[in-house]
């Protein structure tokens, strides 16, 4: 008989792990919503036109795209931006700025790897109308506060702009044609290294010198004028909402086509190898492709599925707080009557649908990790009370039901 | 310029819609935990294969199907059921009963209408393991109460079994190779009335005159037998929980083609025309399907969409409680640190990030409907105070951050 897996690079999430998520999205949700962000939620498929508008080859290539049965030709999301500024080029009567966030999956066809996976999940946020330094002050004041949220204490900012990017690239005399490989290629410094990166531009038909004199300006970190005053200023300017580890990186630029000025990423201490847990920047032009009016907007999307790497794992998971046993089938009806006040009380409590025998049952809390049994046994019943156990000190009590319910609240 | 849309049958969800499901979603889930479900959560496609096993011929002809760039044949998943199926069947060390719940979205291309979508979402559960009535029982139970939760009050659940169907099959001499489609085709008796059942029961080539006995049968509201029982012993159970609202109807069949035994729907008085807003049944031989081990199930799931169009609107939806209006620019520094502050107290605040004038700030405020603005001027700083202004009953008050906190968290 054939065994049936998820499809390559996806996965299911259990039940303890699906908790441990739910804590984080909770605690991310809180901070965006404080800042005044407003979620929204897109189709998982779209008109493929409009997600191949200003991907790059690359991501094209990594649309999972379909036709439906009438011949339309759809794509799965790759990325949250484009469908939300499919509604704002759609939505012009809306008061900017417009706040939106997301917590979402979505499909790249892309080689699995560490943290890496076809079906993954972003956590972000898109602040469209505002071309100010404080509307990217604030996505980083964001972010830093959803990683302080989380508990994740040990990391930093790196931050850099496409216009200095784009300033090296015409200094190095690398044609304006061949800039967004030159793009991709540095934006994977960290995980190729200098050598593999001048390999990837090679394959751009980037001359060398022109490879040497551009990773020369990447890597001295002297840049002048008005974009690195710009940096500077969104580093101050987050830094009075609290903001205290921003560093300017020249080689920080970001793999995808549409960025226009600023650009971040975010590394966690101690797990660089993961790369980038929340990136995000400026892409002022992009609705206007959409609309036809030109909207400045700046956002961020934390890659989830990395973060999860970095966060430690919870102590034994399970789904209910109590079990109720029964020494005989006949007392059922008495422990479904028990279990209904219990829920009320808003615990969360199982009862017996296999029709096991008593100690079956115990052994069920048992291996499910369930910390509290309640016995309901014919003697205690009559005088009105019932015995709670507790099943990791293998401790128990003779209460009454309200004595029960205190306990479990404790 | 080509204006994008949603593809056809599918919507986004706004910021006002999203903080109403939310609030819904919250509650359900609340419920679902109280009687130990955990959550899981699957991937978006699935090998197709594994889809179409059991799913009938309709409604794989509604799959979303694709090939990846490897040539592997995948579908978006259009039921939650059968990837759980998956998941058990591969995991035979899980203690039974195994308890999930999913709130997710998923996607058929069917014809769209009244709460019907091409993108459409579930929140459900899968009771797996037990074939006892005390199952059947507790998932009645658990959508009585999510129902109560969220505010419906007036809805009645419709069970019945499909182990009756099948005899009224037989008894009006029915093939059995057909039996699916008279299900699929009495299961839309609501929707297309009796002549409209006659007329499909027909494009399956069934006789006239077996089609008016199984018609006569399935409104004679007799049925004899276990089966009979079985019903009545479910009822009592859920009666027990708290279950006040059950009427046993031999018309409810379920159009999908795993159910074995017990079938329900739920309807909403005064939306009737919706259908059915929470479903499902017992599928005792589908998870044998993908493990070779027979392994009875029960489940449902509460489709959203339609249960949201039973819900009255919420007041005026603002994604934050206030706005800090500056009186000059050079005290936005000063608008950052009491925001900074407020948000530490879990207030939702939003700072100017246009560079507007107090005029456009306040202008803003009113058109987003946030119902408090915080404007600081020179002269109230100078004391430490601000002034509070309420945006719907135009009055204001100057007060210290501490009294405005107050105010906010009133």
């Amino acid at each position: 008989m054939k065994k049936f897996q998820c499809p390559r690079g996806t996965r299911d999430f259990m039940p303890a792990n699906m908790a441990k998520r739910k804590k984080v999205f909770e605690k991310i949700r809180d901070v965006f919503e404080r800042y005044g962000y407003g979620e929204v939620c897109t189709p998982a498929f779209e008109d493929f036109e409009l997600l191949s508008k200003k991907s790059g080859p690359e991501i094209e290539e990594e649309i999972y795209s379909f036709k439906d049965k009438s011949g339309r030709k759809l794509g799965l999301r790759f990325d949250p931006t484009v469908p939300i500024c499919r509604i704002v080029a759609a939505n012009s009567a809306l008061a900017k700025p417009i706040k939106f966030y997301y917590i979402t999956n979505m499909w790249r066809y892309d080689r699995p790897g560490a943290g890496r996976w076809r079906e993954f999940w972003q956590a972000g946020l898109e602040l469209i109308g505002s071309n100010k330094p404080e509307a990217d002050a604030e996505i980083l004041a964001v972010v830093y506060d959803s990683m302080k949220a989380i508990g994740i204490k040990n990391f930093c900012f790196k931050i850099n702009s496409r216009k200095i990017i784009e300033s090296f690239i015409k200094q190095a005399g690398i044609p304006e044609s061949k800039k967004f490989g030159a793009f991709r290629a540095i934006d994977k410094l960290d995980k190729i290294g200098e050598n593999g990166v001048k390999k990837e531009m090679k394959l751009y038909k980037i001359s060398e010198k022109a490879i040497n004199k551009f990773l020369d300006l990447v890597k001295s970190n002297k840049a002048l004028g008005e974009e690195t005053k710009e940096l500077e200023n969104i580093k101050k300017l987050a830094k009075s909402m609290g903001v205290d580890n921003i560093e300017i990186d020249f080689s920080i630029v970001r793999g995808i086509d549409y960025y226009t000025g600023f650009v971040f990423e975010t590394f966690v201490r101690g797990f660089e190898e993961l790369g980038s847990v929340a990136s995000g920047g400026r892409y002022d032009t992009l609705i206007g492709l959409y609309s036809g009016t030109e909207t400045p907007a700046t956002g961020f999307g934390i890659g989830v599925d990395r973060l999860m790497e970095t966060m430690k794992n919870d102590k034994k998971y399970s789904a209910s707080k109590t079990f109720i046993v029964t020494v005989k089938p006949e007392l059922g009806s008495e422990a479904l009557k028990i279990a209904k006040k219990l829920r009320s009380e808003n615990i969360s409590v199982q009862t017996d649908i296999m029709g096991r025998n008593m100690k079956k049952q115990l052994e069920y809390a048992n291996t499910s990790g369930i910390p509290y049994v309640i016995i309901i046994g014919e003697k205690e019943l009559k005088s009105n009370k019932l015995v709670l156990k507790n099943m990791s000190k293998k401790t128990q009590k003779i209460l009454s039901l309200m004595q029960i319910i205190k306990e479990l609240k404790k």
